[in-house]
């Protein structure tokens, strides 16, 4: 059910120019979209040409710069040019995968943060979502560019709070969103944890213990990201950045509460799935038990039983019994009485007969 | 015996606008109740039209405004307006389940706290209630509505010290309730443990197995809740919110002291359980062991004699001993000498007879 | 041989005033001894009617009062108010348990430990003793009241050092007694660990599998405590309390020191105690493992055999091997070789003969 | 695949005189090349004659003197006394293995890296890289000389930003191509984890086993270098030695998140290993519980019938079934009757017949 | 190989007088050296009575009294007078074993180290050593006296650097050489893991469960050790001390470093120990898996062919297929046939034959 999230992602060249850029070979076309807002009103534009960026960059109001796909190198150092980004900052936008963290350089912010969707079939997809956040605008970089900010599109245009708000409000609706987009996968992984109990418990099989491992390393690295976010989180809202004003360091704080929230489960999630594989390794022990049982019932009813029909089965010239009339249903008899209290015996020990599970000593369950 | 404390909840929609309420569908219907104390006298009343909490918001003495079911979003936010509270503030008393925590807002504090509370049956609830201090009133918020606060409400009525004392004494009174009402929930968490160690030592049956996962999934949830709320007590109790007076912060010292020795039980509780998974593991290996014994007692005993019976059986012309008088009885002396030495083998090995469980080596346990 | 320690306790009503007492319904009849000392002289006195205690609270050098069985509330209270105690701590040395803590109050120190003795049959009991640490005098409450307290009394009648020193001297040294009382309990916890490691190696039974788990909750408990022991005698040291005088504060480091020792050495030994698990589990799939050897070896070796005499009890009319006069001793010569050439094929597998446990690859064990 | 990272080393004789050397006996020959540059251009050279290095280290722009083989003591005294290093940072060069760290000495810094990189058949070679940062130059000790740093030469040669920069700026291209290094080794590791996993699910062999724990061992080794040279990065980016400028700090910053991503995911690593020796444990137990179940099939089947064909080979003289005609042929319907139930029984249990792994209650996996 | 280490040593009895001496019974005669030197000369004596020590305490240089064998309680009593020492330190000097620490009192440092020494045989043996620092003089106690500090002696009689330098750095010479003589234990305990990893991967045996047992609690004990050292250590180089100067505060860094270097090692063999268990398990089960194949592979094969000749041997008037003439060759045929499916079948599922240990699949290992 739950993908895997492998560790992925393309390096620069060792020993490279540190800023430099390790562009994969088939990126996705860049696509730019501009919407800039005041309390006032909202203009929203698809850029072609980066240098109708500086417009948005100087005008008046709030602009939220949508760079989706990153496109060609030399486009997006263009990028870095006209709005004063670190040649670091810049690389780490484009070198995925970077860890969730936030970095303050003179003149902007760099906060990059890790979005989970749940594709068709529901696997989980983490992507890497890059933020800079100047003093009136806000870049937001993705790869892929799925739209998951359309909620904030539509607070803009529908003139709610974040109109009168700056770009630091603007980056928290973001990553806000960013966060709140991981409930619904960590319900899948609560999904799964409760549906495999049910399956380690009752019929272990062999995939069992494949999807007790694949959703470890999913909570893993789930874990893993939104630690790291709920560090980056912290940052903002303990208001170590200038860019971020005394107002609105109560949402990024809203934010990280929930950052630390989800944290929280997956870390009991982590748990339960260690508990998880240990009952999984207990229930194929109970299973061989059973099937031992079984085995050695048969074996030791019937092996005595042999050996007595193999005694009769001799060919010395003198044994008196075989000429004694009763003697054959006799055998019989006390054949049957030798079964008999073996099985009493088994039963006794409770090999045979149904299993005490969930018996009387249980009620409450 | 022990239910789940899944992680349940319901969440705002992804996206939306900070701030925004995600109310279940079927909401219990609202019921206000306001006590308002002081020195001199209780007033208490129940409050329909809530524009009646003016009065006493402001009055004199101490007000417990106790929200039961959250009702309508309307409501919640006139609520929010006459008392001047914070959107998010609201906003987390109205998304259960928020972590336990405390945020303080200007002109009041946010205390989100978990009570867990036996049902019928044993199985624990737990249940989010979220507390807004201001300076002479304190509002509380419970989907429920469980009658918990009955002895606080004793006390007040009874005229003891907590009517001389201001807002920050009856929310240390309150959240000291939920804190305690964690005893006899740990107690019975206690003895299913002490249950179940007993049973996986002597007769584990598979409802153990999911037994022990239970209780540590619930160790788990309880442990997860009073940690956050040790470090909610702890803020409070180093006087961090101006609303909480000195002479108070003693008080709220001690019920994070409760917390912290609830804490430290259940942290020993998680690793009593995984031991027990251990012993229940190595349990079902003794188990194992025991049906092995036997199957491999009987059939190394009657195996080799099958056998010879076999070799007296065959249809050889020429086999002397088949002609012999004494040959018959002579063999069975032979064959019960040889059951007789394996016999003495196994008793020597120890594997049959008592098995030497609690004998002499440990008379004093 | 290491008896469970329990988390037992009275807690007051859930809800209750704070400050409440939890008396249990037979409690010991409360006896106080009074010694009071100065580098003059020593006065003791058998105390019955409490207010006689004014004299010792106020009398010259410095008092030990010491109570044993808490007795009836209103005796406690009646103490509290002559010697000014706060409600809280009085609630604190009544309900017991309490995890071991130092507080602050006005005018006095409240100091919960707890002490640990062997009793008959080397079970190890927990008790808590509460000190209440006041200018001139110091308050310890003991609810059973074992006399581990002689050596101090002899110290102080025999005039030594303690004569001349306060009363913080004096709790320090009814507290290094305490931690000091830790030390056999922690050879006898060695002393189990040390004997179930034998067993666990070379003779595994299910009790042994029982007493691993209660040394691993004896020493959970044991740990537990000590932890907030050292915790609270590193308050003491550090001076953050005014009652500690600088030059007894070297005292307390000293005894801080003993308890940091001891935690080192519980640490270990619960890993330890983990390894013995895994140590035992190894036992037991060895133990099987030996029992499937004597099974395999048997069954292989007598099962081809029982077919090949099988054969020939075949009634077939042309069997022309019947009729060879040396076909039955050939028959028996082919057996013992086929029975041979297994039994040395096992030989090799290591299968049957010594085990080479402690063989030559090993001599310096 | 992973080869193993042993702790070894060369220690100086116990003892010793503190700052002694204690070199192998078969060093390889020193090589000393030294480039000096500026901005306005660049000077290579091979240095023969130690005294000639006087020229670099005083000499206009940024001296980066490399030194391959550790050669003789008596060469390493007189560079130490050349540069003014003191004798502990100059044996911590020769003495390897050092941990990876950062330590400020007057004039200069000594920093030691790990450098990580792949040889043939992808084992993993750890080598000690030392470095000391003096005020215009930077001396780096390797002991095996592989060219690693081809690329910053490149980037010097070729005028790059690092001509314009100081001794700091090369100190943090060198330890950064360092650190970028570690990326395909963890690559490789993962990798094996990943073969590892499907392995241990489908056909786990003794050998996976030690692969297992090889992988684990790798990881250990990396991780615990790796978390060693995250500290000594991060001194030197919070700007705690002297010699690295404000403007170099945020690139060792950035150097500083490359170890702490690969750190995390070496953690994560770790934990995948642990998990992936329960799935090989889990394997185990389910291919001896396919064993044990085709063993009692056959068994339970064939008992009961051999044991059915005994009766009715014995000699008695009065066996009515004997004479019956149809007795014969009836007998053949029992046993195959009996057979038969055996096997539904078997298939319902799901003992025969394809296992249901990734069967019809795991579709979407 | 690797010895116990114990936790052993004496106590003062319970509630004793604080600084009171547990001497042993059995005590080694005292000895006492002294050596005195000065950049000028050294002065080298045996001392018998105790005065004779003030000379060298108020002599010129520094002057390393070493005591070896604790003596009689009225010597130590007496020099403990005459260097003025704090009789909590004396007591702990006395009173081993005590853990590894630094205490400061007035006018002298308490060092406590541990020494680990390789006895005949690889057996590890830990001694506490303890040092007390002055102004001029540092006063070392051992009880056992072994000759590990000759190298020390050796450098001061040479005139190295030491005797330019104060009591300090004689206490870093000293503390240095226990230091390093870890190094060589740590390498047994390496080799050991390294021959334990073979053995319980190719022949796990019993032995190696307890070898694997004796290594861990090693482990623990040495890191415990360290661990503690390297506190001291630590305190002592950040210049916590009056009497270290900062000259030699590098030198104990330098310590210092060594014990954390130590300490990440036997950190990383404390996990390499626990994933060896699961090694030996892992084995323990795989051989057992070998066990069971060969008893299915005979069982499974003979038993339904014992079946078939049981049929042929029964006593039936009307069996026809026993009257014709080819039928028991063919019954031989049939048989054969049926066992050659039978081991094609086995040798499919990788039953017989070699087993794939080391097969095509891992060429590269």
């Amino acid at each position: 059910m739950v993908q895997r999230f492998a560790f992925r992602g393309r390096r620069p060249p060792v020993g490279a120019h540190p800023g430099v850029f390790a562009l994969p070979e088939h990126v996705a076309p860049r696509h730019i979209h501009v919407i800039q807002y005041g309390p006032s009103g909202v203009v929203e534009a698809d850029v072609r040409d980066l240098d109708d960026l500086v417009r948005f960059r100087d005008g008046p109001g709030v602009a939220w710069i949508e760079v989706n796909g990153l496109g060609d190198e030399a486009g997006l150092r263009r990028i870095g040019e006209l709005f004063g980004i670190h040649p670091l900052a810049l690389a780490d936008v484009v070198n995925v995968p970077q860890r969730p963290k936030v970095e303050s350089y003179e003149g902007h912010d760099l906060l990059i943060a890790w979005m989970a969707q749940l594709g068709d079939g529901e696997e989980c997809q983490l992507e890497q979502v890059s933020f800079l956040i100047g003093p009136h605008w806000v870049l937001s970089f993705e790869e892929l560019g799925e739209d998951v900010f359309d909620p904030v599109r539509s607070r803009i245009r529908g003139g709610a709070l974040i109109r009168s708000m700056g770009a630091d409000y603007l980056a928290y609706s973001l990553v806000d969103t960013l966060i709140d987009g991981y409930y619904p996968v960590i319900e899948v992984v609560g999904n799964e944890l409760e549906a495999l109990e049910e399956v380690a418990v009752h019929k272990p099989v062999r995939s069992t213990l494949r999807r007790i491992h694949a959703v470890r390393r999913a909570i893993l690295s789930l874990s893993r990201n939104m630690r790291q976010q709920r560090e980056a989180l912290s940052t903002l809202s303990r208001g170590e950045s200038p860019r971020v004003s005394p107002g609105v360091r109560v949402y990024f704080r809203d934010a990280h509460d929930h950052a630390v929230q989800i944290n929280e489960v997956l870390e009991s999630y982590r748990e339960l799935a260690v508990s998880l594989m240990e009952v999984y390794l207990s229930s194929v022990s109970n299973r061989m038990n059973e099937v031992m049982k079984v085995l050695t019932v048969i074996a030791t009813i019937f092996i005595p039983l042999t050996f007595v029909v193999g005694v009769y089965g001799m060919n010395f010239d003198h044994m008196p019994e075989l000429h004694v009339r009763w003697a054959y249903p006799a055998l019989w008899v006390g054949m049957l009485a030798m079964a008999g209290s073996m099985w009493v015996f088994f039963r006794r020990k409770g090999w045979v007969g149904r299993e005490n599970d969930g018996g009387d000593d249980e009620p409450s369950e």
